[in-house]
């Protein structure tokens, strides 16, 4: 079998997260059955990151193995025919050894969570921002974040259906940026750690927002974090500002 | 009568253009309808740029005559409130006298055209670029498109259901930039001029595509141009890579 590493980017909307379940559409059953049209038999992909339903990735990495030695550039120029009309692209595909596990070998990912600041209503970002109708106090909302980062027990940032084994993550970066865009001003937070919790990046986006918004202090977020407590969270943001948007492994393999 | 001047931000695939017409959805048609929900009677708003069926607006300016007067701030939060869910948004409002006349007041309307330069399809941005597959000869198009600044009869680059009196026009700037963006490669066309011809735009992008992928030579556009012969023209580009992107008046209305 030929291993091969994909990046991928999705409109994450129309898809019930990118687990393939029964009944619902999602962004693995799109791929491995536009992989089954190439080499008929069943595919079971692994993805760097399992995104929740409408959340969006501009660089997932999941890899699959295949009986003939594709070129990269052939496989993924086949895959992205059989996936139309879906908005799945693969941007970018390489042959990898069996060593490389798309899931396992990740050492870091990042998640980019866009809000838009503005009072009319978003038209060609709708779906892709957060629309916010007030500015926010970026300065009061990254005091906040200072809280957040390191090593922690994020009981309180943590979907109550998070399967992960422990609640003790290490947040590596939980940086914002104000970046002017065509639409308006928007908010763009950069988060970084080995792996997150389920919900983890959303429940810190909705309470930091509401620090924006001045209805939280900063220091209530460290108060919330020490609290252990999933009823301490704030709102926990739409999934439509979230992009899964970098793995990191120890040697690139989108480097070459 | 209180006259408005509203700045109109709108994704245009719904739309079959800005014009109001009978039975089928239009931006107009859209504006209009929420206005009538404000005062309600009939309403027939002007607009600086008739856009065709499918093309974008980031600025479009119309103007519209209300009994009531009306704080700017409440009429456009009433109009996007109405026009819901509608891709349409009033981004700026203000109140002018009755001089100002969004269309015959303009003295330039500018648009932008984005083509994005990659082999796999858009996702986020499918439906706002104009996805062509290989790299473009950036300085063969500008080489072209020079041939085309200034005073020409545009019969070539114009449609034959043009309802203009004259084919002759002066094209201020026709400027071609080459924009990064997390999607790939983006050729960001600047085009202005104080009216145009139907199809113009779309004429001149479609026949410089051709240039930059090699299939026409620069001084082609020359030839074309000069023969005055629709039959002349390169292909037309679709609409959707197509935006309304400013418009110019003696005293920009929203400059307070």
């Amino acid at each position: 079998m030929y291993r091969y590493a994909l990046k991928i980017e999705y409109h994450g909307e129309p898809f019930h997260g990118w687990q393939r379940q029964n009944d619902v559409p999602s962004v693995q059953g799109v791929i491995e059955a536009a992989l089954a049209k190439i080499e008929p038999r069943d595919h079971n992909i692994a993805a760097a990151g399992r995104t929740d339903k409408g959340v969006h990735a501009t660089a997932q990495v999941a890899h699959c193995d295949m009986e003939r030695d594709w070129t990269p550039f052939r496989l993924s120029e086949a895959l992205n025919y059989h996936m139309k009309p879906h908005p799945v692209a693969i941007v970018d595909c390489v042959q990898v050894d069996d060593t490389f596990h798309a899931r396992f070998s990740a050492q870091e990912r990042r998640y980019l969570f866009r809000i838009l600041m503005r009072r009319a209503p978003a038209t060609f970002q709708a779906g892709l921002v957060w629309n916010v109708k007030k500015p926010l106090d970026l300065d009061a909302m990254r005091e906040g974040a200072s809280h957040l980062l390191g090593q922690h027990d994020f009981t309180t940032f943590r979907s109550t259906i998070c399967q992960s084994m422990t609640p003790v993550k290490t947040v590596d970066r939980l940086d914002m940026n104000l970046v002017d865009t065509p639409a308006g001003p928007e908010v763009h937070f950069d988060v970084r750690a080995r792996s997150f919790l389920h919900n983890q990046v959303r429940s810190f986006v909705g309470t930091l927002e509401r620090v924006g918004a001045g209805s939280l202090r900063p220091d209530d977020v460290k108060t919330m974090l020490e609290a252990r407590d999933r009823q301490a969270c704030g709102p926990v943001s739409p999934p439509h500002g979230l992009y899964l948007s970098h793995v990191g492994y120890p040697v690139d393999p989108f480097a070459g």
